[in-house]
């Protein structure tokens, strides 16, 4: 029983995803796109119809010949869900409709040294007040998706790290979260969020790619076919903690060279502030909880043609471009996304960088040209990711609340 | 109309590889395995008996109430399938029945400085040769799997690379051997094949791990959830082009420090090759087709306790760990197996120090003990990997030769 309702979830998962982001399509280019009978399709579409999660909205009118086909799209309406991304430095909240277009969002602070309970409870009162704000009720809301940084146990909730301090390790994020806002929390990676935002939203002319996100760390996501990889214990692709040829730096993870110790943000930052002419003239402060502000305002200093903001972010960038060209070589592939905070004002310089080291030595350069592309919401798609994810996992076979099936009747 | 039918197959191919792996299960067995209903067991089994891939053997004893459970296995003499594995130093051919035996093998020269319409032409001979000695008719091989380093064009099977030399580049290998075979031949990759092979001989207590494969170069593979990972080209995980950290070596590739250039068998015989004393202890000749002859003299010397010999291997493994460190970290695996010829000997001192390298580095060591196994086929697990997919992607929908089914009316 529980693998029929497998099999059926995952056609249904995949007409919602299509129509998520295609808008509107009729039945038949569905089975077309899922490669299923058109009957199958029909019985999908009749079950997600009666669960008030799709509506017909009119005939195709290209049709040449016989009856026009009825085109089909999500009830935007049907449900709603929350992402919440945080780190050290920032706190990310979204909230989308069914349909996956954000109607509420909110940047704050990030977790600094506060701990986790404290953390937990400020989000739940954000999230209250940004639902309030944005007139969505409480029963509408199908979930949350709390993305952050890795290793995590997604499956129990917790974080399998000591990072930013000891009293996270294995502390019940989602389940405490999830008592506090009387909804089910589901945890996921940043990195993988990030591509799996960047996919639903379109905005690619691809489907298969991998993913680069710089918060105050480094992670890395797989996409392929339209799927985040995930391995054995579903943890991220640690990107970051690749050994650079050549690299030195001593990382949090106990090896040295790892691209994150020798060209993260955090790193950058350090090397800055390690001569205090240059601090001040970029106004770096140093603050443990400020690494993200500091490294855009390196930023911003290369953006106004300053030589050593433009070395050091040069160099950090051909360090992340050599850990790009590992991750290209072993996942086989041509197309890299660069993804959050870090890449808001500094993309464009990495992504130039990045571009001329895989050019030089990813394996795949005589076959096609790899493609580097900065993401379209580059500091808010790990939260809508977050928030895509619940509604994907969460959506079928949930009770639409009583009081919209009463006013479909109507 | 073909999406129906790629369910179909998906549904028939997990069945019959639940049978290969397990002998006999029931249909209750089988619906459990693979989650669907016992509805659409049945009917799939019934299909496959038709197509007289599967049939029954008796009753489960085990079954306390009710009517015994009808017993299934593979029809062993169904089909047949040849796998061939190529390499400079090294041909290995096996012939599998359709339960995955193998029935056949022979092991011969690689391909050497020979051309590829000559090799073509000597892998037909050898295979009609083989086929003759196995009382194997033509007619029930389904295919041939032909498995060769990457990169590859595995639809148009053909080699994307200058290896071994410049003849090979868009040689249109899987078609001048299909010609002369008068078979279907798919092209895989070895790394890809060898995991393909080690994951379906049963051998692995998971069903998700990463492989180092070292025939006279070095790949990789990724098994997740008993499915080998492909990205964007299908090409392999190319863990030999791994940069390492320190490496110096100028690679084929292009690039300099690569895994398989400072440790693979190559490199450990051109250091070798490069103390003519020791070359001389050790019996090295340096042949350009003899790297793995002259790798296997380096490992009986370190296996006799030489200890040059042991420094010289300890050192390429410890490279090695290293590019397994980056293959765990990356696809957040915790198993790692060793296949290929050049594990036939040093298999127990690399296995020693990938083991001691990733309990030292790996990202999820804190988490869970690395395991590293040296594989069960070591030599053949290519050729045989390559085998069980011709079995795997061509036997649903191949009509049983006529032959056999008239013997199956008496």
């Amino acid at each position: 029983m529980a693998g029929h309702g497998l099999t059926r979830a995952t056609t249904a998962v995949r007409v919602l995803d299509l129509l998520r982001a295609n808008g509107t399509l009729s039945r038949v280019e569905l089975a077309e796109r899922v490669e299923l009978t058109p009957a199958t399709i029909t019985n999908a579409v009749r079950r997600l119809i009666d669960a008030g999660l799709v509506r017909e909205v009119g005939r195709d009118p290209q049709q040449g010949r016989g009856q026009p086909r009825r085109l089909l799209e999500l009830d935007a309406g049907a449900w709603y869900s929350v992402g919440i991304q945080i780190d050290r430095t920032t706190t990310t909240i979204v909230v989308v409709d069914f349909a996956g277009t954000r109607i509420a969002s909110a940047g704050l602070r990030g977790t600094g040294a506060v701990g986790p309970e404290s953390t937990v409870l400020a989000l739940a009162e954000h999230v209250g007040s940004l639902l309030r704000r944005a007139g969505v009720p409480r029963e509408r809301v199908l979930g949350v998706g709390l993305v952050t940084h890795g290793p995590q146990d997604r499956e129990r909730g917790v974080l399998l790290t000591a990072q930013p301090g000891p009293e996270w390790m294995e502390f019940p994020l989602t389940a405490s979260l999830s008592d506090l806002l009387g909804l089910p929390v589901l945890l996921e990676n940043d990195a993988d969020a990030a591509a799996f935002g960047e996919f639903w939203a379109g905005a690619l002319p691809t489907d298969t790619f991998g993913l680069v996100y710089m918060g105050s760390g480094i992670g890395g996501g797989v996409v392929v076919d339209g799927e985040v990889y995930r391995g054995r214990a579903s943890n991220a692709v640690e990107i970051g903690h690749v050994a650079l040829n050549g690299g030195e730096a001593p990382c949090v993870c106990g090896n040295r060279g790892c691209a994150q110790a020798e060209a993260g943000p955090q790193a950058v930052v350090a090397q800055v502030l390690a001569d205090s002419s240059l601090a001040e003239r970029f106004g770096v402060e140093g603050r443990p909880d400020g690494t993200l502000a500091d490294f855009d305002r390196i930023a911003r200093a290369w953006r106004s043609g300053d030589r050593e903001a433009t070395g050091l972010l040069e160099r950090s960038a051909r360090w992340i471009g050599q850990a790009a060209v590992a991750l290209v070589n072993l996942f086989d592939l041509d197309t890299v996304v660069l993804a959050g905070p870090a890449f808001v004002i500094a993309g464009p310089l990495y992504r130039e960088h990045i571009t001329a080291e895989l050019e030089r030595s990813a394996l795949s350069r005589v076959l096609h040209r790899p493609q580097v592309h900065v993401s379209s919401n580059v500091d808010i798609a790990a939260a809508t990711g977050g928030a895509l994810h619940v509604l994907r996992t969460l959506s079928v076979g949930a009770r639409v609340p009583r009081s919209r099936a009463e006013a479909d009747l109507n």
